[in-house]
């Protein structure tokens, strides 16, 4: 009978099944782990995308391929795809490539369950726990409640939405009608998850009241408090700020300090989004940019940025000891969480949040921890700062560059001011020109393949590059190579 | 210079980084991939949560550990895991292992990138849409959109919100306030994130409107109209229609041309709810079971369950070509999507999701199927079917097994009637009693590592198992096991 054999099975033959993964593995080491990490390659192949299609061949048909074809597809995608753990790429918040936290991430795709019971994931249900405790307490928090997240947006949402439940038990089950006109706090430095969380949960983005940011692009309190009288003013009703540690752009810290008190007066919840900057609390040197943050009532820390925990690696932090989560997304479905267990129920965390399925998020950052140990990721983070600031200097050394502000943080944001343009501030064209150099430079790089950074228009600002330093396997041999290569690919304009 | 040298990087030591990981690639080989899954080793190893906790010592110190110690936890980890890759668990609607796809989950985990730009995703971004064309083409649509999202759960969500906004696009910055109350439609049989979905987005679950099902579980059409009117009349606009394709306890396929029939009467947005039963549209036998399908405006199918794609595999399908995706959630973020890049910015497809950072899930579905072929999922599918009905056949020839109802999908939902009971039907305390038996018999599984299998009760029915066949290996010697095993664990009962 065909249904009494599996149909490509391990255990119909297990031998094939390994050493497909062995290949692979293989595949993996040399051209990821080797070839990625090393600054003598490339970190990127750039291919326009109508060729890249037909290398590739993507589409999916009836008949299957040998397992030779399939080595070599697994090849391909590598060889195409921009690697991430490359010493020179600078692009995003996130880089580099961690050995203990990619062996956390290839043991739970090997194991392959969901977070929501113990009994399917007993080790992860405790380890979430131990991970989560420890991030509360780097926060200051002895107690609390969290879940990791898909990614610092959905984080965000949380806090949004744990915060009018709190306020407003009943729009769980009424919904948004019967209230009044909420308002939320954030600066206009602020992530843009947090306009878009207002319009998923139904705020709208009309809810979300912009304040403004001084110089270096921290939310000014004072305006805090002019923007929550104004929305009070216009009938609505305040309940909740978020501030953010580590913007995205510039990497601002807002005074949390100054932002609790606001909340404190006005009863307000406080988030911080912390996604970027949380890291920073390891960091006996640095952590002062966070002060004031214990008195949040939930905080959003993405690890999976500046400590390279892979992507993606979420953590929502709760002060509550109330069992909000719980109740604010609890519906006890009776399938997967039912009571007669015979173990304790608490233990099945699913109910506490808005996915059923959850991805195993905790393993990669517990493991690098081990490895580590704290001590070893506080001097990662130093190490990041100390770089930063030696590409400040050498940046200032040079006649080609221009500083954006000055970084308090990882993030160094500068104009590549070209020859023909260096003495020229005061010509009227010179901004509109400069603004032009960027992307030009960007697609010079990424079609050789030498570098990738980003950059961005900010406010009245043209655009300008955002170096991230988060690679922890960056050296000032890096550094320089930046400021090198920026030279060399903009000599000509 | 500290700081001029990496801390722990692939570049200062990539012999130690590469070791380390080829140590834990042959960790995984030997007990998952090989143990794992074989049907003499037990499918978990049962601790109450103090001692797991002692024996995994989850503490995170400041001092790191040494490099054999890592290895020692690895397999700590793996050890006292469930294997969800064993033939004997069949405890969730996901289940085995495909080498094909765990070798696209370990590529993707070393590449680490988001899938929001071509810039970082080039290979992803072309592949996402491909595998997303294929879904939609067995769905029956030459067009549309689509996103991979972390679970069914947030597809869901996305198909709420892109209804309420197609219908009223103001609510993106103005919010629920000014607009009338919303209804939405759906089984009792649904999956519970369809109220978790509306309370979070601040609907409440007020608005989900629960349509009766026959006896088969599946949704009637004749009551949605009623329901629909009921709605009305109490002055709420209906909206959207759920329905569901595999239901999460009995497998039921609510009658999607009926529904789509009242939905086009009433001009309400119809999402489906595939997770589970959506790869069956790759079997021409079974595939009709979906009938109507196409007429759906938004499809919510993961092959993370049925075809072990690996968690999380969520493809949420659209009909529409009118950009709503990206209307409906884009926010231009001039960091991420600036507009004067180099290529077609119309592959920056991060801005339709409401994720910033979204995890590559395409690579693992697009290899396995470049590896099995569409005839060979088909295979899949249709195996799974065939066992399934092999095992009801078996059941009922013994004495002590009672079905719920005949399935019509691969859930097999029964009681196991000890020999204490049998012929006790018409005993007042029977149901009673036989409720009790399940998780007696859950308990001793468990703790003996035998055999993981779900129960629940539901509705008015007391406590019984859901059999799930859907590992690819499994054989009806598996299915024999099942049984065997319960008579024997509940032959003292």
């Amino acid at each position: 009978m065909a249904d009494s054999k599996p149909l490509f099975s391990l255990d119909g033959d297990p031998m094939a099944a390994e050493a497909l993964l062995r290949d692979v593995f293989g595949i993996v080491v040399d051209e990821v782990i080797r070839k990625g990490t090393s600054a003598s390659e490339k970190v990127c192949e750039w291919k326009e995308p109508e060729e890249l299609k037909r290398l590739l061949d993507l589409e999916l048909r009836s008949q299957g391929e040998a397992p030779e074809q399939i080595l070599a597809r697994c090849r391909a995608v590598i060889r195409y795809s921009v690697k991430t753990c490359h010493p020179h790429f600078f692009n995003q918040l996130f880089s580099g490539l961690d050995p203990h936290s990619l062996a956390g991430r290839v043991i739970t795709e090997s194991l392959n369950t969901s977070q929501y019971t113990y009994e399917i994931a007993p080790v992860f249900v405790l380890m979430e726990e131990e991970v989560l405790k420890k991030l509360r307490a780097l926060v200051g928090w002895s107690s609390g409640d969290g879940v990791f997240c898909p990614g610092g947006s959905i984080s965000n949402m949380y806090a949004m939405n744990l915060a009018r439940y709190q306020r407003y038990p009943d729009c769980k089950q009424r919904g948004l009608r019967g209230l009044p006109p909420l308002a939320l706090f954030t600066s206009k430095e602020c992530h843009y998850s947090i306009k878009k969380g207002a319009a998923f949960l139904g705020l709208g983005t009309d809810s979300v009241w912009i304040v403004k940011t001084d110089e270096r692009g921290k939310m000014m309190p004072e305006d805090l408090e002019r923007q929550i009288s104004l929305a009070e003013a216009e009938g609505a009703v305040p309940f909740l700020v978020s501030a953010t540690s580590g913007t995205t752009v510039l990497g601002a810290f807002d005074p949390l300090e100054a932002i609790a008190d606001v909340c404190q007066r006005h009863g307000l919840w406080l988030h911080v989004d912390a996604a970027w900057g949380g890291s920073v609390l390891l960091s006996q040197t640095h952590r002062h940019l966070l002060d004031g943050i214990q008195r949040a009532d939930s905080v959003a820390w993405n690890p999976h940025k500046l400590l390279a925990a892979g992507l993606q690696c979420s953590a929502l932090l709760l002060r509550d000891t109330s069992n909000l989560l719980r109740r604010c997304h609890g519906s006890q479905a009776s399938y997967l969480f039912q009571q007669d267990k015979f173990y304790d129920v608490a233990l099945d965390t699913g109910d506490k949040m808005v996915q059923c399925g959850r991805r195993v998020d905790c393993l990669k950052l517990w493991l690098m921890w081990k490895a580590q140990g704290g001590q070893g990721l506080e001097q990662r983070v130093d190490r990041a700062f100390a770089l930063a600031w030696y590409l400040v200097e050498e940046l200032k050394k040079r006649e080609g560059f221009e500083l954006v502000i000055e970084p308090e943080f990882v993030n160094v944001c500068f104009w590549f001011v070209p020859p023909s343009l260096r003495g020229k501030q005061e010509n009227p064209d010179y901004s509109e020109r400069l603004a032009k150099v960027a992307p030009v430079l960007k697609e010079r790089m990424v079609k050789e393949g030498s570098m990738m950074i980003g950059y961005q228009p900010h406010g009245t600002r043209g655009n300008f590059f955002r170096m991230v330093v988060a690679n922890p396997a960056l050296t000032r041999a890096d550094m320089d190579f930046l400021l090198n290569e920026l030279e060399r690919l903009g000599q000509d304009l």
